[in-house]
């Protein structure tokens, strides 16, 4: 992390905590050089990156102020804690009617699950796949099917690596996306009729699986800001056979919540006396805002009880179906789960990501995604405070393309989602996150696509359809 | 089919059924021209197909002469017709053992469950993947994963249409290979515990899928030739509470049986009497030697019974994890499945796919393919018959690149199995093709890769085991 990257950090904290109001204008270079000990070149730079951010911004002859939305413009949601304790899943019907509704292009995409395909490097990948192609052995195009290829299982584990895990290669199973990843884990250490401990609210896919393996979820609360309720947690790990745990411990989804270090420490030693197996979902962990990354629960496993997921299909190649697990001791049956399922993803589209990893410039791609989605975050945020009803609640996460919104208790959003589509803007209701319906009141809004007038106008009209409930 | 195929396989026939015999001179291009009312230049083409097929031979001032290998040079196997009823499936270790056992790139691949890569256009490939991704609009790269790329679904329902099937675009879901397709298909119609007619001796990954989703057998038997058993069929139809049928109707794999035309109709008479759903796993329908295509179970299907799963991976891509099923009934319930599993097929990979199947000369390399399998399947043949022991049974099908040998009683495959991978050959020995671990004397040899001196020597040494036997 270098010096101009702390400095924004710690500004930006400031920023977040209300220290620097909306409005304000922020230190001079000069003052800010002085207290921070730091030369003005590094002020600089660290002003230049939180106006890219979308925090502050530049006014002729007058320095930089803080950004009208770059402070919470919303309150934070409630944390909704009924217990549920442990249900059948049946939402799966509810689910492919909203993704139905993302099919017509012209839709203003608030309801997708995936950020702008413009924000992707899309020329570059197709530059390391033609490259790739090239100097594949015929032989590597069979061989591969087995093994994964062998340079992108070496290109992820020094990812690992370098966010200080360090990962054997023979954990490592390459899958067909995240998704064929999670099914494989979780079918790896269930059977039908299990108990399987989720987060309420969950994401949407996580219960659909549930559904179709005849598991059963416990739902344990998330807390917008620091994620899972631990307590709620223990309780259920001391009282049922929970078999396992699907989390997201960074970046959330649909709230973005985020636990910090010691909880998810913490939450690993609590799994590692019940001898839990953890199959942690970590598909948006590149999508941290600001310069440090988010440490995974893996970082803490010490005897392969946890099963990390990722993925390029959110910060760098939709449509490649490349995912990955890092399977612990689980890792040998899920290998051989996937050769029996689906054999093996795709050779090219290994062989593409394994080249540009290697010579596309993933971490300057990345760093520019990151700034796109909290700028647009900032975006979305500011235009909510301005044409949602008052009452509205909303997160505000460090990272991810996800707000979720809480609206005041008379709102449907299953109606609003339907009133909503009728002019031409998807959204994902709450309720398809909650194996029990829940989350009636809510909605995650996507603002993973670049902010425009477009997007302006779709939130004054929901704000409208929501002030007429 | 063109008039100088149709001779040549007029001419195949001959020599098939031994009318003409090994070593015998093939009727001179002035005979045979005369005979059969065609030019001479129609009967030299055709006899340059039967040579590039391997059945004939020029010898240099004395015409053509039917190769020593070109007629059935071992006798055919005898159907194991021992009655087993129902069976737990347990046979997944000992494949994995098998499959470990080809990891080895040195190892030579009679085992193998691929062609040589050698055979397939892969350079091609690249330069369709290349200019598919040029013309790739980013939203695609989204959109193509709900539906599918809508040009490969195209192109694949046109293939169909030239083969005499209606197939309305809505029925088609793409996959990651034929493997998952069978999995979303098997998923769709059972519940654990339900029994699945399946063939004996069968592919061992249906096995493998019935052990996985603890789904229970019933075995009917496959003659060599012609398919599986009716009689029997009809009998467990009768008798069990059948939910489903696998079948590979078309060059059956391990044994290479073809149901003919009337057969295929009766079989679908039947099912759709009792409504059970065929999953009709049709991977090997290019590989057909002749000029007529074998007619899938699925041509016959009036209401959606039937599942036919394909693939481009024997017969095009292996590697690029695409394939697919005309689903029928089942379509929706297949496509929201897969949504739910690995949510899509890579979309680099479908796009390579359209745009070579449009433009890549598919049918041109098609038959070339079909003519390399040919003429190595009468190298081994040959080989076979100079190095096995005298009781040594074959198979000879009209396609893929297996042969099924059933050896003397005496011989245990899975011991041949260990002791030819010590002198690194691999093979496919009988006992993993079976839910009841039969066909202990048999084994599945592979002969998709081009014919050498070492193929030869391979053939050899296993001879000098069998001996020992």
């Amino acid at each position: 992390m270098k010096r101009y990257e702390k400095l924004a950090d710690q500004i930006a904290a400031l920023i977040r905590s209300g220290v620097l109001a909306p409005g304000e204008r922020v230190p001079s270079v000069r003052q800010a050089s002085r207290s921070h000990g730091v030369s003005p070149s590094t002020v600089f730079q660290a002003y230049y990156l939180l106006e890219d951010r979308g925090l502050i911004q530049a006014r002729p002859r007058s320095g930089y102020f803080v950004r009208e939305h770059a402070q919470r413009p919303l309150p934070e949601p409630d944390i909704d804690t009924r217990q549920a304790e442990t249900a059948e899943v049946d939402v799966s019907e509810l689910v492919f009617s909203v993704l139905g509704s993302l099919k017509d292009p012209d839709t203003v995409p608030f309801g997708s699950a995936f950020p702008s395909p413009t924000l992707f490097p899309l020329a570059r990948l197709a530059r390391s796949m033609a490259q790739s192609l090239r100097a594949l052995a015929p032989q590597a195009v069979i061989a591969d099917m087995t093994e994964g290829n062998p340079n992108l299982r070496r290109q992820i584990a020094r990812r690992y690596m370098a966010s200080g895990v360090r990962l054997p290669l023979d954990e490592l199973v390459i899958s067909n996306g995240a998704m064929e990843a999670l099914n494989l884990c979780l079918q790896c250490v269930t059977a039908p009729g299990d108990l399987v401990a989720i987060e309420a609210p969950a994401f949407y896919a996580t219960l659909q699986v549930l559904e179709r393996l005849k598991l059963k979820a416990v739902e344990i609360p998330v807390h917008p800001r620091d994620g899972i309720d631990l307590d709620r947690l223990a309780s259920g790990l001391a009282r049922l056979p929970i078999k396992a745990c699907w989390f997201m411990s960074s970046l959330q989804n649909p709230l973005g919540a985020s636990m910090s270090e010691d909880k998810k420490a913490a939450l690993y030693d609590l799994l590692h006396q019940h001898q839990v197996p953890l199959i942690e979902d970590d598909v948006y962990a590149e999508l941290y805002f600001g310069a440090q990354p988010p440490r995974p629960v893996k970082s803490f496993d010490r005897d392969g009880l946890v099963m990390h997921c990722g993925s390029f299909s959110k910060c760098l190649a939709p449509g490649y179906r490349v995912g990955w697990v890092a399977g612990g001791r689980y890792a040998e049956q899920i290998s051989r789960l996937r050769l029996m399922t689906t054999i093996s993803p795709s050779v090219p589209a290994q062989a593409a990501l394994a080249d540009y990893l290697q010579h596309g410039g993933f971490d300057r791609h990345l760093r520019k995604l990151r700034h796109a989605l909290e700028a647009q975050q900032g975006a979305m945020l500011a235009s909510a405070a301005r044409h949602f009803p008052p009452g509205t609640r909303v997160t505000r996460p460090a990272g991810g393309y996800f707000l979720w919104f809480e609206f005041p208790a008379q709102v449907d959003s299953l109606q609003l989602f339907q009133l909503a589509l009728a002019q031409g803007i998807s959204l994902a209701p709450g309720p398809i996150f909650s194996a029990t319906r829940r989350f009636g009141n809510c909605a995650r809004l996507n603002h993973g696509h670049p902010w425009d007038a477009r997007s302006e106008q779709a939130m004054a009209a929901l704000g409208r359809l929501l002030a007429a409930f």
